[in-house]
């Protein structure tokens, strides 16, 4: 059983057959927790044409391995896993500068280009430079927010951000990914992390997640707002977490001389570089699509209970009841939802 | 007598107060050599409208101290100096940060917002931290080269760029700065240099100055041929050394995956940036106005004879001629000039 | 009044005339609080011979400003302030490049090589380099830990050994100079850190200060401990805070392999250094004198309520006490002293 | 045919059976270009007893794919390829972080646990992450330069040590490994290379490569001779590329304030080192196996022309003269001896 793409707006949880070893070097994976990315949403939209029609769906996951072709050195059938969103070969030029998302023969290709993880049943190339081992007695559904959003929000946001002690840091985006970065943020103990999104109740949530101020931005005022919080200076690190024009603005509109801008949102659209105000402001600006470099250092920080991932976690389903699954954190605003747990009954 | 800008357009050679001390950090410079700067050009259009009728102009320049302040400590009538663009207290946070460009109280002021060193004489402000002693037997057109061209191109280029060695490079602008980062980008051994620009005799210039492929962008199609001269992987590193939106566009269409693009130009109009095929690069975009840190770094390899700052020397004239001077700076293609030096009679 | 050395295990509290200022670029100040650190003992057992008789003691404090001298601009009459352990001109290069410590015109100097702290009055040159402006309301007893003790641990100890989030610490010394190592260690959420000292209730205030593990090394198998907790893997940093051969013998014993040993401590004798074992084990051991370059970062911090630098404090005495504190702070492990605080009557 | 160690002063070169593929990552390559190392010299005086009787030597080779296991995935029978000194599974923790010569089931162990490439045929393991192509018309004895010591010099010297433009590098030991860093460290543009050296013959190739300033050492003063070279500053970076205590102690008495000090050497002793003159001077010391991380950049460099890897070759032999070969090579000082090349006739 899988949830499987069926065009713009069209999904259905149905039978597919049960995926086999291809290559040498894929694992297949039982699913026992998987969850629903924000980029499933844009798959079912239509946003993302490199995903056909009977694509399985979903690139985060935790499970038990099944099978192994004859090239995997380190795993076996019945170890548990972390599924990276990323399938990294771990031989090639790129893989070797640690990006794994360009990775030339991978990247990420679960439930985009090869069927995913929203499935009783996954296959994972190159599994030994794409699977986790997890601790004994690990909490999956934990766990599972390292897929993919806590690397996302990391590696994209707070790495690239360079976020350093005594910081101000400002998020944009209360979602998600935003809600991760702010997490993650917090391992370089910034001064001060100001949240904004034009949502009172994910402000809420990030007051409670750490953020030291609160910016409501639906009357289109955020900017002055933080560059009055801060004095006039603006802030170290801007954070972008939704990928629209208006937000990236935001994020160029409050940097402060030598501050740094680290996109983590997926753009649709080009924006407009106000070069003209920043060309003398010694700033930088980064991009990222996740590596996942950055798993194994987030796994020893839930070991040493310093990273709480399951803070993101608000609502679980059955994976049965996947299509429900889809329904609420669809409408997350409404539902209060951020994460969505899916488990498979063993 | 004193180089003084009259309103855009307008310029005159005249007689001005000889300037004197008038903060205690204060020293009073003979100017024995100067030179004329691509941002003197935007000024005497009216691009920079900070500078007012009746300032004298230049922000480049190698003298002998007339006089010092009370505050001064390192400097004493007599020692020959160089003299940086960039006006630095070296006591606020962005000084001691090295972001002496955003100087709490200086910053690029000298022949912008306080009268500049095509003159007689200047006074330079923060002496202490703004001058540099001059190695004996020094040539100062080369030495003058370090004001501000060669510490702008390897700052805001080179160094923001981290061009390493074995990297391909893309320079976009063969003008003074563009040669400039060409000279400086070799520091750091990168494999290629590729060169472009619309000007066939720059371009010519740029091979002389070690560039390993040249690049004419007159027809459009330098994205095309950046992009097939590197087998379709695009550069490590694009630097911007014009300052407009075509030639950002070019540095942005050739950025390998995790390629850097370090803009020096001096931009009046925003850019499209297209994150919509950025977000997932993993790419680095910087800007910076210069801060000269770099200039006690330059000062050691020009005295080691690994960097060769005369060659941006293509005329020489006597001060009292910087008129004629700006006529020929002011028509650098046809002239084909890149530096003038500007010497007062001793 | 002021505390003077008056030779090995001589020490007066006692009049002496009023500081004035002396060169363009001094301040005076009052103290108001003051320290003791661990060197001033050190300085009383006649270990550091450049100390001469009838030297004022202490480069620890925070005070008002009394006077200041002509060149001095960013600090005037009334201004409370807290004074760094290191004087810097800011103009010389190495102070240009943040190695405060090695000022060509300062460094260490404060009751070394003239006059310190622990008196009603105090001389201090380069004040506008070397003071920094307190916060209104600021606790002084809390600030003036960030005169040497912070800073020292910060830079020395945890910038050096590139503490990250994940890694496995480990500290060697829970005394002062030690726990302040853990307190800033945690800036950067290393996933352990493993305090190792002979002294089980240092050991009890560094559990309580976030240590992880607790080794005492009073048997001579620290390494041995410390190697079993991690595995047989051994630490990613370790860092030294205590200065003595067998101390240093831990740390390089323990190190993992692409490991930092971060020297603190002062050491009076050479130590065998292990690169039989070491060389090819991709490590790197560092020294430092502190430059107090972070001390901006660390107001910050306290500022944000990060770090509560008061937790070092144990005991407190007025500042005619100071004959009675330095015994207190001589006996600190019978009386359990962390740092005593000094204070002036106003 | 091998060349087969026999125990501490032994050697022969006789038939031994032909290498196959064991696990499914191997290659058996035909070796066409191979060299010998000071470490293959080291373990004939039983220095390395982990070599056992039996074992082919030799870690540096450039051959033909003449067969590979069923896990190889990027190179087939016929490819041309240079062998890396070191072999890296690509997926262990160790090499995730570019540290091979780490890795747990690699890292040195090419003619030293396993039989090498001094051999008409070799088995590599982990062929996909230890081989790398040969570019078309590569010339074969510049190229096997970069199986071990152009990288060794270039990572643990070069890299570790931070060379900077501007910099004044030291290197101690002017044979084959020290020339290596000699020349790589040029791709940093320092100001200055001083070569060390007892051997005034050495000391003239050193010149010959780029040095700067040639000193012997002969008579002990070294480290009076540098520091008079640099007005008594000392130098930036320190790299001993010889490995015994009186090598490291000039490194350690020559280091300026703010120095690093790469070691190259491979040292057999501990060695004193003098914390109680360095423990304030912010100082760092490096070591470092080579990981031949370097080895694509590198190839670069030779491909662009900026590495002339040719240069430290001065002897030739045929494949089957490998033991005339040891005897020049061992005595390298009266034969005037840097690399000695090996050759098979196809």
């Amino acid at each position: 059983m899988a949830l499987v793409y069926g065009g713009p707006g069209k999904r259905d949880w149905k039978s597919m057959p049960r995926p086999v070893v291809i290559d040498p070097g894929d694992a297949v994976i039982r699913i026992t927790t998987t969850t629903i990315c924000g980029t499933d949403l844009h798959i079912m939209k239509g946003d993302l044409p490199a995903v056909t029609v009977g694509r399985i769906l979903g690139h985060e996951g935790v499970g038990i391995v099944e099978a192994v072709g004859p090239g995997v050195k380190t795993f076996r059938k019945g170890d548990r896993v972390l599924i990276s969103c990323v399938s990294a070969c771990g031989i090639c030029d790129l893989c070797r500068r640690g990006m794994y998302s360009h990775c030339r023969t991978g990247g990420w290709i679960l439930g985009n280009t090869i069927d995913g993880t929203q499935a009783e049943y996954v296959r994972t190339p190159h599994a030994d430079t794409s699977l986790y081992p997890l601790p004994p007695g690990a909490d999956e559904s934990a766990l599972v927010m390292l897929s993919d959003i806590l690397p996302t929000a990391f590696e994209c946001g707070v790495l690239n951000g360079k976020v350093q002690p005594g910081d101000i840091v400002a998020i944009v985006g209360a979602g998600p990914i935003g809600l991760a970065a702010l997490l993650t943020a917090q391992f370089y103990s910034p001064a001060q992390i100001v949240m904004i999104d034009v949502d009172a109740n994910r402000l809420q949530v990030a007051q409670q997640f750490g953020a030291t101020a609160l910016v409501n931005s639906t009357d289109g005022t955020a900017v002055a707002q933080v560059m009055k919080l801060t004095g006039g200076a603006g802030v170290d690190v801007a954070i972008e977490a939704v990928g629209m024009p208006v937000t990236f603005d935001i994020c160029q509109g409050i940097l402060a001389a030598g501050g740094r801008l680290a996109n983590i949102g997926v753009h649709g659209k080009p924006v407009e570089l106000h070069l003209e105000k920043l060309w003398d402001r010694n700033i930088g600006i980064t991009t990222r699509l996740v590596d996942t470099a950055a798993i194994p250092m987030l796994l020893k920080l839930v070991g040493a209970g310093k990273l709480q991932p399951a803070k993101l976690v608000t609502h679980r389903f059955a994976l049965g009841d996947v299509m429900k699954a889809y329904d609420t954190f669809g409408n997350a605003a409404k539902e209060r939802a951020l994460k969505v747990i899916l488990t498979s009954a063993l």
